[in-house]
């Protein structure tokens, strides 16, 4: 079912357009949340027909790739995130760094563990115009075999240390899978940390410290409730030590999802790449550094628009929205005069400069040939936080009429108001959209101690938290037995699959009371084992 | 020959060093300028053994690629003249957008000729882990192919022009001669917008325009002066419709080398990908639209370090280097009490924040163990402009000394006036760097009428002016005649090598008189032909 306010907007949109409205979405969210997905971030390529530059999530999704940012509005939603992150990672004492996007088979060797986990993605580059290459290069994964060997040259004295770097760039995973825009995507734009410290303390005040930025990035940007935890054995990163998360949840579909990783590498890569210090309380002795990385991808802007769109569309938090609020003149009619249409003009130009001039990132919607209505449902598609509408009875009463793009809520603001009262209102939007996503994170986000209820709460799209024993063998049977034959789901084909089992998504640092160590049983009912802590299962993307 | 300042910098490194001072240069960059070049820009990794953060250009020259900014110095220049372009580009209405970095056999067959001149340096994946592509693709060596049929499937009306993108990435072309760091890189990193306009006209202004940003890098970032102008239809971009470009100009080799280009594409690829709008004067007459493509690479970092790098190392203009002064402590010995090394501290410790709050990038180089001859050369190494020194002799006249890294020029400053001379001083020593440039550039143009004089002027290292006909085939015996057999410069082996023929840099916007249409000759004795106008020759990178 469509939400209340998107009738009203539907209808409006279905008035006398002069061209069709094609951006229109076929399927709801509650029916088939896979291709409405797809739909949202594709179809509004469809307004590049009338506006290009606020064309938004353009994604052909061509044979080769399928990550491709060629709209002002995603790139904004990303350069707002850089900027942010930037800036508190330079504060950090992080520097800024660009290692080629190639790797040789001979650097991969050395890090086997590690390397398994990509060994099939892998991009080879086996040849130079006709020519066969000597020795073939990969496109990087992510970049420790590029990097690492240098760290082993530069990094010479602890007074090397913290030595930090991090680059923005796009790796390539060859994905065999079905791919999705933003989540699954074999090239992705992203931002990867490497850092090497004295000691596993410094290094695990770090991993900390940056989780706690990728949190920031979804909660304080993005709206979007994140979990704060530690990986299992099973779903850490491959040759680390151990991984941080904070972890999302899909409404929709009642599947969590991996927001971004802050690694502790410990020691496994330093032993690889020999990357020591000498001891600086023993004298020639070395240390092996100790080693964290971290990475944030353009996922979070799939997370993003899964957890706020609707059948109407993208809908953005307005901190990261190119365009905040979109003015649309209104009420015109054939029969309006000259005078009446330019003193509108005139007004509604005064009123998108007082608003810009108070910071707030405004767009007029002056389009000829086109009705209210059909704008309306057009920046609703692109999801612009809030809409004005302003017309000859709004002049008249000296207010302008706002829409809500989150609730669908209307209103009117004195026309004096406007450039103070649209700050306020964008801030309580931005709010309101973490809370609901927060409220509904937490009441489907189940503390259980009985299996039996395990799948039915799956079943009623919510996350676990059960007491669990840590065994990878044990994370592997619940995997299998969590699965289902009932057919619930909707493939990306459109037709109904099985289940999926869930797997674990973290042990939250938040940890319910209840578990007593010795006492306390996995509640994997084949287990037998005892629990070590409470950790959050789900069905997953 | 080192210019006079570097001898007394030279003896001060030499005092009784801690650790051995291993950033010398070996050659001179007079006697190997090929070698010298190499060596400034990888050397200095030798300096992270001291100080991981200040470290500059480390090429370690792997096997498979070789543009490797891992230091936040080059990363700094990168960043501010990004910075610079990106804030000017989107006053113009430019947006940023990112493209994938694959492209398609097919894509690729559109656009034969542009293509034949990048095919023998596609990078090409035809493995995915260990299973063969079906069908290979090319990491990008420039976007056309990859943007194009999007912009075909985007531009639908005149009123969605001017359209235009620019996005900053790295480009891999797939070098089988010889790499130089940051000149020639299999991998290197740049900006490419690509625009499309309803017409002829307004696609020129906007060539003109982004030259003018190009020439502004060079000229007003790098203290590098340009000459701007179009290149001849030999040296033109493949598939464009004419080319501009800035020239600048190597004083140590007397070669030009190729600044930055800006391409009017015409209607070329519009053809090929089949981008068109209708006439909006014509009802139902499809106009072909007009593009542009432009790019600026990490290119101009190389020759910024050739122009103005010395035989002690990089020398950094001001207003682009990372750190712009650094302030070494002097005149302390085993002797000095603990009192004044105290007040020492804290006077360097105000001066510093005096600097930075005024806006000067400055760092202060504590670090124990080392004499400030070490510090100096280590410093000098690294390019800073600006070096103050203070010792107890300076706090006694309150003054502070300074030696400026472009002339080695040295000075007092009154102790109160530092904070406010530094930031002018930096700014003459910008002025001066690029005025000493220009200088040697003007100097070095020689516009001849005697084909006699053409090859003894590019002996002396000079580049040439000359009447030119612009037939594609009489520059290609132009190249040919002026190859010299005589072994006057050393190649990267450090062996002399023949002289390479000359070629077309440009034809200057700035035309200088005396050329009468259908009179003045062209000056290749073998041409018989009419000179159509100035063209800029010379050997060149």
């Amino acid at each position: 079912m469509a939400p209340p306010h998107a009738k009203s907007s539907g209808k409006q949109a279905g008035k006398a357009l002069v061209v069709p409205l094609n951006n229109g979405i076929s399927v709801t969210k509650e029916a088939n949340f896979s291709q409405w997905y797809q739909e949202v971030v594709t179809k509004s390529q469809a307004s590049t027909f009338f506006d290009v530059s606020h064309r938004l999530f353009p994604f052909p999704g061509s044979a080769y790739t399928d990550q491709l940012f060629s709209k002002a509005s995603s790139m904004h939603i990303w350069n707002t995130i850089r900027a942010w992150f930037q800036t508190r990672i330079e504060q950090m004492g992080v520097e800024e760094t660009s290692f080629p996007m190639f790797l040789s088979a001979k650097s991969l060797e050395k890090e086997k563990e590690h390397v398994e986990g990509f060994a099939p993605e892998l991009a080879w580059v086996t040849k130079a115009g006709d020519k066969d290459l000597e020795v073939p290069v990969a496109v990087r994964p992510t970049s420790e075999a590029v990097m690492y060997p240098y760290y082993a040259k530069w990094i010479r004295s602890h007074r090397d240390l913290p030595f930090r770097l991090n680059q923005w760039n796009s790796v390539v995973r060859w994905e065999a899978k079905q791919t999705t825009p933003f989540l699954r995507a074999r090239e992705f734009m992203w931002q990867e940390g490497h850092t090497a410290h004295l000691t596993e303390q410094l290094a695990e005040k770090e991993v900390l410290e940056i989780l706690e930025l990728y949190a920031g990035v979804y909660e304080q940007l993005l709206a979007v409730p994140v979990v704060r935890g530690k990986k299992t054995e099973n779903e850490k990163f491959a040759g680390g030590y151990w991984t941080s998360t904070c972890e999302g949840f899909i409404p929709a579909t009642g599947r969590g999802i991996q927001g971004a990783t802050s690694h502790a590498l410990g020691q496994n890569f330093s032993k690889m790449f020999d990357i020591t210090v000498e001891d600086p309380n023993k004298k020639g002795e070395k240390i092996f550094v100790w080693q964290n990385s971290w990475g944030l991808s353009t996922r979070v802007i799939g997370v993003m628009v899964m957890i706020h769109g609707d059948n109407n569309g993208l809908v953005l938090p307005p901190r990261v929205s190119k365009f905040q609020v979109v003015i649309i003149p209104v009420g015109l009619t054939a029969k309006t005069s000259n005078e009446v249409r330019e003193n509108l003009a005139k007004q509604i130009q005064d009123l998108a400069g007082g608003l810009k001039e108070n910071g707030v990132r405004t767009e007029v919607d002056n389009r000829e040939g086109y009705t209210p209505g059909f704008k309306f449902a057009d920046w609703e598609m692109k999801g612009v936080p809030l809409r004005l509408e302003f017309g000859p009875k709004d002049a008249a009463n000296s207010v302008v009429t706002y829409s809500r793009r989150d609730t669908g809520l209307k209103g009117t603001i004195p026309l004096a108001e406007v450039a103070k009262e649209v700050p306020v209102l964008l801030e309580k939007i931005q709010q309101d959209m973490y809370d609901k996503a927060n409220e509904y994170f937490t009441s489907h986000r189940l503390t259980l101690n009985d299996w039996a209820e395990v799948i039915p709460a799956l079943d009623a799209r919510n996350v676990v938290l059960i007491p669990f024993c840590g065994e990878p063998s044990c994370e592997e049977r619940i995997k299998d037995t969590t699965k289902s034959d009932e057919h619930r789901e909707l493939g990306p084909d459109g037709k109904p699959q099985p289940s999926m089992g869930m797997k674990s998504l973290c042990i939250p640092f938040d940890q319910p009371s209840g578990i007593v160590q010795g006492e306390t049983k996995c509640l994997n009912p084949e287990c037998g084992g005892f629990a070590k802590s409470w950790v959050m299962f789900g069905r997953s993307y």
